[in-house]
């Protein structure tokens, strides 16, 4: 019984019953899903005009709207959450008016005729959590030097030096040389001596002076005082802020397209 | 009949039968959305987990796929268009997954339980056109002074100088008074006079040098002689652009999201 309260579906259904069950899944503040012929009309800080096409148009229970044409990721019309509606049968369409109240932005969406009406309560408490590697931590760096200070420039990465590979290698804003351990994970003794044996094996060979940094989340215990004796330095980063930087990478075509398109 | 296949819509289906619809639904390349329990993981640049809940995924006719939490206007989880899709059964549960080639990106959606399964073929060419007013234009040059040129900076807008209000009101790059005149139109020879006329208004009590600039989409037949002789000159520019400033600006929020929530 609990499942067939989850969802109330119309096929195909007149007019009126559809703006009898879009008025009522609003009022109870269901997940509202129209598929229809639609116009759709904004106004606010600019205004724009949507001419008629099958879509799909989604609000939920806190307000937001969606308008999703059958291609393309991106709402071709939408509203952030909080927004006030009201719905208006008139000779041949329902209105539904979206208003979102500062900035006053209005979205109306004229429907001409509807193919589907489809009310959820959805239930969604699941944690979202982001992640990135040690290696889309190098990543994030490099794309963005200065989650590790400002000035700072990359010039390698995974770069061998006896004993092994410096995870980034670059110069700070005061020309000196900076040589990078990145661990993803409460940082240890292990990596501190790490950091000090590519610093040992650099020194000889580098002709200007030298910084050894570990960043990782977080330091272990009594490890700051071995770290300072070394005359290495701490910087802290978290992984889910390089997975946000990569992440943000991949965007740029959706800001990209919010810029451009709409 | 031609509605009736437009959608194909089941409700709390079997698993069995939930990916069925699925697999038919991609392969005739037609609008899936599914609302279910789900968790979505994700690959590529970075890694993410969403921990199960009730959600709404959407998969349009191009490869697009969005997945939807019962709040927000922001999808959660989305792979562009292109995407390739794999449907899987298993104990319990159906995968999709859908792979983007470049750069290699994985979103697994696994669904658990399945309320609705609703296929449709949707058709919409309708035109997306975007409008900005005069005043709108004002506020779009004041916002990204840059529209004008390069070093442009204003001062005041819809400023009294008789015998009217001066558009807007600025200082370019080497300190010269620049008095805007804007039309969201082709500008005719009202425009350029009544220009004239405003800079003749401040001609006496200015300090510094003047330039007047006709600001429109462009600019009406023989009238750019007119505006030659009277010292005067004209930038192109569309409303349409002004109105993509304005929304760029409506947009921040949902830009900030993609940079720090996902």
């Amino acid at each position: 019984m609990q499942k067939q309260n989850k969802l109330k579906v119309l096929a195909n259904p007149k007019l009126a019953e559809a703006a009898a069950a879009i008025e009522k899944a609003l009022a109870q503040r269901r997940t509202l899903i129209v598929a229809g012929n639609c116009k759709v009309l904004y106004s606010g800080r600019a205004k724009s005009t949507l001419e008629p096409g099958e879509r799909i148009l989604i609000i939920k229970e806190d307000g937001s709207l969606l308008v999703h044409r059958p291609v393309g990721y991106e709402p071709v019309n939408w509203q952030p959450s909080g927004s006030v509606f009201h719905v208006e049968t008139k000779a041949g369409s329902i209105e539904v008016h979206a208003v979102r109240q500062k900035p006053r932005e209005n979205v109306r969406v004229l429907l001409y005729e509807i193919f589907m009406v489809s009310a959820l309560s959805l239930t969604d408490s699941g944690e979202f959590s982001l992640h990135a590697s040690e290696k889309e931590m190098h990543q994030a760096i490099l794309m963005k030097p200065s989650l590790l200070e400002e000035g700072f420039k990359p010039i390698s990465y995974e770069k061998k030096v006896e004993p092994g590979f410096v995870d980034v290698y670059g110069v700070d804003k005061n020309g000196k040389l900076v040589i990078v351990e990145v661990k993803r994970k409460t940082a240890g003794k292990e990596a501190v001596l790490q950091l000090a044996k590519y610093i040992n094996a650099v020194k000889g060979k580098a002709d200007r002076e030298l910084r050894g940094m570990l960043v990782a989340p977080s330091l272990g215990k009594h490890v700051h005082r071995l770290l300072v004796t070394l005359g290495l330095e701490f910087k802290a980063l978290d992984p889910k802020k390089c997975a946000k930087v990569l992440k943000k990478d991949k965007n740029s075509k959706l800001e990209t397209f919010f810029e451009e398109s709409t």
